[in-house]
């Protein structure tokens, strides 16, 4: 660590820090914690890159939030409670506006950290010959044993999912200018997601199995569908999509594959037994968070997603997944 | 994540967990973990860049103990004991090899996991078009209220260090080709720092303040003065110096700044008032690993490391630091 970016840590992130909390103020090696008491503790790490994850001119606020609200959406899939979070930074050697794009991003941390009611803890800020990366470890809390898996599908589950599906993916092809005209909340949906943290707090008992869709409906499906050995079956119809995706997919009907095989959308995708319907039904008024079925789990190990025909939509090696 | 990446990590990474652990096999969104009872919980992340931190075409088994070991280092500096951690992976793309280095990396890993009695708890692989990146965040745990500060030196307090000083700063100036015939010895220290977890762990009720040194003695001990509003006075007669490193500035006198401007040594730098003195003696036989006094705290607000004459052998900016 260069005393450059001792006065970055000092001047950005040190006040993103709970005085007198964990992060013992960034003048430590490591952050102390006392766990909370009866309470497990959930982690997870994610790194987003320049150009891959983001692009390298989005707003440094976005970019932030956007790292942030990744990894909670893995806990809001494990019912976690945020509690705080380590950060990496690897910002390109002779960046313009070095300190105004940390300004930016520090700006962007804060305000998710009021939204979240979580805190920094710590972390690191080095230079990169390459393009600018953020390292976020998100820290959670749950209770004992009501941790949400992916492992739990039963053939015969319902399979539902949070919000609607393709938005972000559209969203980002209004960015790369193919979709026009812009749709801006396409692209609020790609650039910050809305972790359902309520939602998988909520689900304890209700779901067999949950995670969050970042790869896209038919990948993320696969993933539960493995780990249970099962299959599923999901009705194209029955997949929630927004007003703009909706209107958009009217102009670009080549893109309606986004809605299973983008990604982006970090809504909850989970599967319950036919008996919890009716909870579930409750559970999405108090909310006010669409919550609907698409489909169900079955005993043969094939992912369908089907059209009002019969016929499968996906193709290839992603359309039959054997396992 | 990519297939590819999907399979990279249920190949090299999820075998690194332990079964019914804190990971989860790597199969959900997050790992969980029932935190061990009546400890506090230390958490520290870092991260490493190729051709920075360490060299592109270094041996990707010591790459990836380096990792561990740099933040092993920062719970070693907090007293604490290796519990866990979660690794992010930015691999280049295109990268040659691409399997076997990961195979290596992964093989670096369990040794190290071994050595340290911790295991993976989970993490995210990418790719990149920049040099490959790896982000580890440990945690530990340490006994409530025993975690090891860098705030609690006093004035009078003297300063030691652990092992050697110098070494890993000249074996990199072997690697370099500034040092020739190279020292392997001096080498290993810069490629595998040793983590000074047995120390640390019994640090608390002697040392006042502690760090490990990742910068350099000049650089580390500046941020315990800044902390306690005080000065040092360090006697370079008096730094530790291995054989080799010896052997090797009979050579090359022009090297000799580097005992304590070099970085990477990860030995730990404390303060402990003088009655600990024989405490500090026994302790050092127990482990089996020198404890120095090099110096003292003083009231001014000054940072000396004086040769013999008495003259300051640090200059400019970095010699006399005002707080």
């Amino acid at each position: 660590m260069g005393s450059g970016e001792f006065d970055l840590i000092s001047r950005y992130f040190a006040p993103l820090t709970v005085r007198g909390g964990a992060a013992l103020d960034l003048t430590d090696d490591a952050a102390v914690l006392t766990p909370p008491a009866g309470r497990d503790m959930v982690f997870t790490k994610d790194i987003l890159v320049a150009d891959i994850h983001f692009f390298a001119d989005d707003p440094a606020e976005a970019v932030a939030r956007k790292a942030l609200r990744v990894n909670l959406s893995d806990l809001a899939a494990m019912g976690a409670v945020p509690l705080g979070y380590l950060l990496a930074l690897a910002l390109p050697k002779n960046m313009e506006n070095r300190e105004k794009w940390v300004a930016g991003f520090s700006a962007g941390l804060k305000n998710d950290q009021n939204i979240f009611g979580w805190s920094l803890f710590g972390g690191d800020t080095v230079s990169t010959a390459g393009p600018l990366m953020v390292s976020v470890t998100a820290i959670g809390t749950v209770a004992p044993g009501e941790a949400l898996r992916r492992n739990g599908a039963t053939a015969g589950d319902d399979i539902y999912v949070s919000g609607t599906l393709g938005d972000a993916a559209l969203g980002l092809k209004c960015l790369t200018g193919d979709i026009t005209p812009k749709n801006q909340n396409l692209v609020d949906r790609y650039l910050l997601p809305c972790p359902r943290l309520e939602l998988g707090q909520k689900l304890a008992g209700i779901a067999t199995a949950v995670m969050d869709i970042s790869d896209g409906l038919a990948g993320d499906i696969g993933h539960i569908c493995g780990l249970s050995g099962l299959g599923a079956e999901i009705e194209a119809e029955l997949i929630p999509l927004s007003g703009a995706a909706g209107k958009v997919l009217e102009s670009f009907p080549l893109y309606k594959d986004l809605i299973w095989t983008g990604g982006d959308d970090y809504e909850l995708l989970f599967t319950a037994p036919a008996h919890m319907a009716d909870d579930i039904k409750e559970l999405a008024k108090k909310l006010d968070l669409p919550l609907t079925r698409i489909g169900r789990m079955t005993q043969e190990a094939f992912i369908v997603i089907q059209d009002k025909n019969g016929s499968n939509l996906l193709h290839g090696e992603q359309g039959f997944r054997h396992f």
